[in-house]
């Protein structure tokens, strides 16, 4: 039991007080937790793209003051009443979406889509009493995703914490909470590329190095990266990646030229723009017979993915995946293995690493599209 | 060898002249089987929706004077040089669609699109020299499909004729050639429900109530039909459906109407009508995280499937499906054994038997949307 437990503990905090403003580290208080909850010690967090989306606030009803964060490493530090399979001490990824254990999807082999701990972008408090745990001099600041990792203290839902082997390094196994699960688990557990077979990937940022990244495990022959822009080229070879397209460099559809490219269409494409358009031709570029897309990127809410139905009656198989397909207690232990048996190579994403102070250049970087992913260290 | 091996045969045939015209019994010449090809003699033919649609050729390019009819069951009269697969009194199904076992669909596992010999219904002579083997005084008369059923002779490529346990009746096996074969693989081999799940099956004509005998075998627990006509709910009763919507009957679309029934969405769907309304209503009444929906039905030319993509990013599965995905000398046998152990029930398929005399009949059954199969007798 730490000295902390059942206490409220003042700690640093990156709080956004306003859409697109930069963060400000601010003492907060962050409440014990309560039942079915436990208090996670931050050691390591990244920044995703959906942090910055929501921060900027431009799609959805603002929600602040907020404190931001879902991609981290970190301790337990104590536990609520009801908690079995957690206990202080234990090597923790927070993950944005959760693992009820109970529900239809958490019982179904085939969902990682849990009923109760399903990403909520909406929800600002805990599920329990509908109340955040976070506040400055008694003001309630609200949670996001039921991580917030950018405090040094957070308090989490069990079922939204992944224990890991406490061997593996946090500052680098922090990426595997959210994009490049998201990105790996796409190609592993969803398109299954066999050996041999050619992969397209669509978007070449942290999440299609990832997809990329999992063809390359797969032992995929051809991984043809597709990107607007040319750049990124160079960067993803490191990751299996050994063809490229860019689609501006060609009159015709992409989907033509990838068909052009590999006679007939590619074996598999994994779509991670979320570029109604890139959904399309990843979809079409298969290969008849056996071609499957999968579509990682999220589209605008007014999007409609539209294409001949010929084009699946010849035997293309079109599927979405969140998170990967990964239960996130139950499957992540075992990604965070893949690294530490070095099947998996997590470094070449780690292009940053920061001081928790300087946490808005992490923010600077991601919008100027500078590198994959900057970790932040919450301990100067 | 038979007595007629290397001999044109002169037997009758039921010629279709004219677009939408009743066919004329004639006495057509069959020439022997050239190269990789077998002559066949036809027992017992039925009809399916696809001969009705290109003899109405309202759709493409009229190619007449032709010789309609691929579902069929026959035996082996000769074969052509070359042919080692097939002997002849060897019990077989024509099919209409091939299997070469050389391209790099046929060494697929995955995938039954014989690049040789996939499905054309453009080409109306053999592959090996582009002329047909039938004849009336000399002149030629066209094939379909490669099979041409409607005779008492008729040549296939090989790769087109799949050979089945001779003790199987061919007067109910005749049906597994196209219709009920891609109904009950669409189940068994794509949309493969679990034992207790539910499955909507939109479309209850003989490829629906195929695939809905195909939800019956796999031990799925709600069959839930859909169909615009309500009549057709009775019958469907006896191929497992146990639920039944007609979606005139709600002001809401149909997949509101089953996901309210399911308490979400249907584990499977098999859409089997061609409608793209029905495309899209099959693909979103499934549940997210684990649903799977089927494409059967061929659309129109003009057809866009569409939908937002949340729906496939929220785990669901889009597939499509070509003749069940049986490849069809390689898998038809073990269907047909199916139906010998009694686990698959043919009879109930088959609602009238016609004697070759009357096959008109069968197309006016076929066009008032009487009954499921007419088997016609072409030994009198």
């Amino acid at each position: 039991m730490s000295s902390t437990a059942g206490q409220v503990i003042r700690c640093k905090a990156a709080v956004a007080w306003e859409a697109g403003k930069p963060l400000v580290i601010e003492e907060v208080e962050v409440s014990p937790p309560l039942a079915n909850e436990v208090r996670l010690k931050i050691l390591f967090t990244s920044l995703c793209h959906t942090d910055v989306y929501f921060w900027e606030a431009k799609g959805q009803a603002p929600l602040f003051p907020r404190i931001f964060g879902h991609e981290a490493g970190g301790v337990v530090e104590s536990v609520g009443p009801g908690v079995t399979d957690l206990q202080p001490g234990d090597h923790v990824l927070p993950v944005f979406t959760g693992e009820c254990k109970e529900c239809r999807h958490c019982k179904s082999e085939e969902s990682n889509m849990c009923d109760l701990l399903r990403i909520n972008t909406d929800r600002g408090v805990m599920i329990g009493d509908g109340k955040p745990r976070f506040s400055i001099n008694g003001k309630p600041i609200y949670h996001f995703v039921g991580t917030s990792t950018f405090s040094e203290y957070t308090v989490c839902h069990v079922g939204s914490v992944a224990k890991i082997n406490p061997a593996a390094p946090l500052d680098k196994v922090c990426v595997l909470s959210c994009g490049i699960s998201t990105g790996l688990g796409a190609t592993l557990n969803v398109a299954k590329p066999k050996k041999g077979q050619s992969v397209a990937i669509f978007g070449l940022g942290a999440v299609g190095l990832a997809a990329a990244e999992g063809a390359r495990i797969s032992g995929a022959s051809r991984i043809i990266g597709v990107d607007l822009n040319s750049n990124r080229f160079n960067e993803a070879k490191k990751f299996g990646v050994n063809e490229f397209v860019n689609p501006k460099d060609y009159a015709k559809p992409v989907q033509e030229v990838i068909a052009e490219m590999t006679d007939g269409g590619v074996d598999r494409s994994v779509e991670c723009t979320g570029s109604i358009q890139a959904m399309i031709s990843a979809f079409e570029c298969v290969h008849d017979g056996w071609g499957v897309a999968v579509l990682v990127g999220v589209p605008n809410k007014d999007d409609a993915f539209k294409t001949h139905p010929m084009n699946l009656l010849n035997e293309r198989t079109l599927k979405g995946t969140f998170f990967g397909n990964y239960k996130p207690r139950t499957d992540l232990p075992s990604v965070v293995q893949k690294y530490m048996n070095k099947e998996l190579e997590l470094e070449k994403f780690i292009t940053h690493t920061l001081p928790f102070t300087e946490i808005n250049k992490a923010f600077e970087l991601m919008l100027k599209g500078e590198g994959l992913r900057c970790i932040i260290r919450m301990e100067s």
